[in-house]
């Protein structure tokens, strides 16, 4: 293996591209795990690298990879169990970009959270595309554009890398308190979704198992919180 | 040497391959090591790169490097007397199943443990393997199904791994408390792994020893357990 | 791509080529900012790197690269959102110094801040050049030379860079306290840089907008603060 | 030079190696350095690397490199004054391994210290060899085997590569109490090696030397000790 | 540029290289700066590495590197105004003595402090030279000769790299307090100096200028001074 990241991935024409790494609120997470079960999807593809710690996820009694690619029809949902480095970011984004290109994707569109530090009745949702145009797609389904600010991570590296090569790409980010998982915040963050591409799917069982599972995972979901903070300290020690 | 790693290892048909690198209550340690003396198997190969530390263990008076294969007809057991950095168990779980693929390896066995944080009179063995069909061979010998969780380090890599190559794999869990060195679960492991590949092992010596050696090992036992929690800090910090 | 940093822009003659990287007060980098913006300057280029964080800047509902370049006519700006590492800045001064070079550039100025630990009621800004003649030019507008001190990061690596290269390159730095960012320090370069080059813009909107956005800007221009401060260690462990 | 280590050794047939490089108790170190004083040897030879700090040893008003080899007739002795990093070691190991193969090496011999953290009237000298026919060699001999245990650095290396080349190869440990720097155990060392090589040394000068600069030699032994306590910290965090 | 280190330096014949990068009392430093003011000398190349950090040191109103050489005749002064790291110095140690091997150089002079931790009437100037012959210049004109000890950073691997070359080389080292700078010790290895090479230069000015300039300085010398022990540390981590 030569490059330090490479793609495991069929070639799909036309792709729908949906990522979900972790972020805060771990809101991309939830919606993107979400969606692989709720669509029936299957796992299609993973990435390979040294880089990446060795750990095989555990799911329905089958080994996984931590970074994996699900799929149905033309859509692939991009999930991952680990933070990932920096630098590998940037090259998984690359090869991803260079991989939806190939295949013409129809859209790519990341899903994440956006910490707000407070409750609020309704809690929004704000998306922004890579260009001019996918704003008014947003616009046009009701989203609230971010006009500024900085998006770090997966989202914020894909939505630059698909943007260069014109592809139709959007980040959709719920709003979330952010000291915690919140699967309201990735139920929102799908409703905007089902406006944006064709899936049909309810997230009423959604924030029904929230509230189920909520109780067993929060033991893990504080372990993966804990995580995602000491991961962005990462990222805050370079952003100004 | 250009590899980072390289596996020096006789080509051997079929093997049916055993591995037991420390973890959690160094139950597969334990489990292997004993393995390989009760069945009097020798030294056939070990790991060879620059990115391990430089000791010997002195076994009966002769120096061994860290990371050794036993074998014997065609069963290979493959211990580690040091923790692996997890960029290189990266690179020997590959090194590792590019030998068995290309010898057409009959099995694939990880032994380890999974803590469970509390004592019940009868410690149980989970397995899971590489696909519907090793999963069938572990439910045919009572085994329970790992169905959701994560496995990390060597076994959770060369689990994944093999099952991309076809391997029919299995890696068995045996329950422990898991802040200490469990013999106990080590037997019940090697107790379940008698139905799955033709050996005769009686585990009685291994508990009987267990509590005679249990005094003079304690320390030993001490340090590497802690060595093995400052490792799992490691992957904590990259795991959700 | 084969090297750790590329310069994405295009060729433009004889540029005047003004760069804004974060410092102290962030003097540098409020003033290019500032500039891109008045001056109506498009972004036209960018630095490409897999060790930058990974992150997009949402700048008017668009992403952008961290490191970005902004033209308008032979005008050249460079900002950046991020500290930069060391070794990360002597590549990307190589590459821009071997542009410049290429297109002939007319005038290569930095912008900066020297931090003078208490206030005085006019803050002066000190200048200086490549050489004799640059000092010349800096005295016949009435910039007080530095002659002994030292320039730390991408100034003071593209000062000496251009310098060799015989370029005329400039490093304006305004005196401000230091332990904040200064927008009336920025303005107080702008004042020089206007004498220096054929630019017309008025300062009084930075003043204006300095006060109005100071408010909102304080917590972030905090937590850049303290980034560049966290970054200037870095540099101090190797200064003498 | 385009290895991260070079030997500089002059070809010398049939050699008999012995390594003392520093360890517990320091052992090896005062072990060797008194051979070579001893039995007048000349520095024939050193390693080149660029990972090895920069730094000149003045021994009797010349210059010399930190690690470095001695010779008289066939006897070759590698002394160090400095703690060489783990994976320079695996290097250094291996380049003087091929050397040895190469020159038809008679006896490799490492020469250390065992701590026991006790004092007892008789302090024996353990050995193991790389082979059954060593270790009846070292029994010849008096010297106790060491049937289980670890032995960690250049000795534990040079152990392990030199028997793979089926070259005859014996570590010798001296029993030391193992938080000071200890000339007795030493001396006791090289009582073994005579036995062992046909050497004609008294190791009364060491004793006595031992009292005379044991006063003045406290300080920097104990400067030693506790950098090599540190370097110990290093295995042990690998270590089981 | 291919190699880690480049040396950008004209061809001079036969040249006289005096070496005083910063260490213990920041003597060499401080000497060799005076000499190159004193002497009238020009900056005539430098050091180009990537690993240096981005700085320029604004001298004069002109910017120049931090690794710099000074030439007159034939005369060559090195000066550094950073802590080079230890791998660096031995690149940079390697490339001057290939440059000064391929000029003939007459004669190599590193300038240092020795550290006593005490104050008396007369401090000495030690020195060490790469060979028998060097030691006798030395000893010709008085100057004590360091039998034992160690010689840490550029001074000692020039020593030794120039040594094995069979350049005359010679490591002047004056005594010093070693907790601050000390332009005292610099006049009494200048006074050395000039027994040694045909130089003419008084060093009451060094001595007058020291007292003036001593107290602006202060400040300055401090922040060098904890520089260089930091750095210090990290030696002593690797030395016995």
């Amino acid at each position: 293996m030569e490059k330090p990241v490479e793609l495991i991935l069929p070639d799909i024409e036309n792709p729908i591209f949906i990522e979900g790494y972790p972020g805060i609120g771990l809101v991309g997470h939830i919606a993107a795990n979400f969606l692989t079960k709720e669509l029936n999807m299957n796992m299609i593809g993973y990435i390979e690298s040294s880089f990446l710690p060795p750990i095989s996820l555990i799911l329905d009694g089958k080994p996984n990879p931590p970074l994996r690619f699900y799929g149905k029809n033309n859509i692939i949902v991009a999930v991952a169990d680990i933070y990932t480095p920096p630098t590998l970011v940037n090259e998984i984004a690359r090869e991803i970009t260079a991989y939806l290109k190939h295949n013409n994707a129809k859209r790519v569109i990341s899903l994440g959270g956006m910490g707000i530090g407070f409750f609020k009745e309704h809690m929004e949702v704000w998306g922004v595309g890579g260009s001019e145009e996918e704003n008014k797609d947003l616009e046009n389904i009701g989203v609230k554009i971010l006009k500024y600010g900085s998006i770090m991570g997966m989202s914020g590296k894909l939505l630059w890398e698909a943007s260069k090569e014109k592809l139709k790409v959007y980040t959709l980010l719920g709003e979330t308190f952010g000291d915690r998982p919140d699967p309201g915040a990735a139920a929102n963050v799908i409703e905007v979704l089902k406006k944006l591409i064709p899936i049909e799917v309810s997230t009423e069982p959604l924030l029904k198992e929230a509230q189920i599972i909520e109780e067993q995972l929060r033991k893990m979901h504080e372990k993966m919180e804990s995580a995602r903070k000491r991961a962005e300290k990462e990222y805050e020690s370079v952003y100004l």
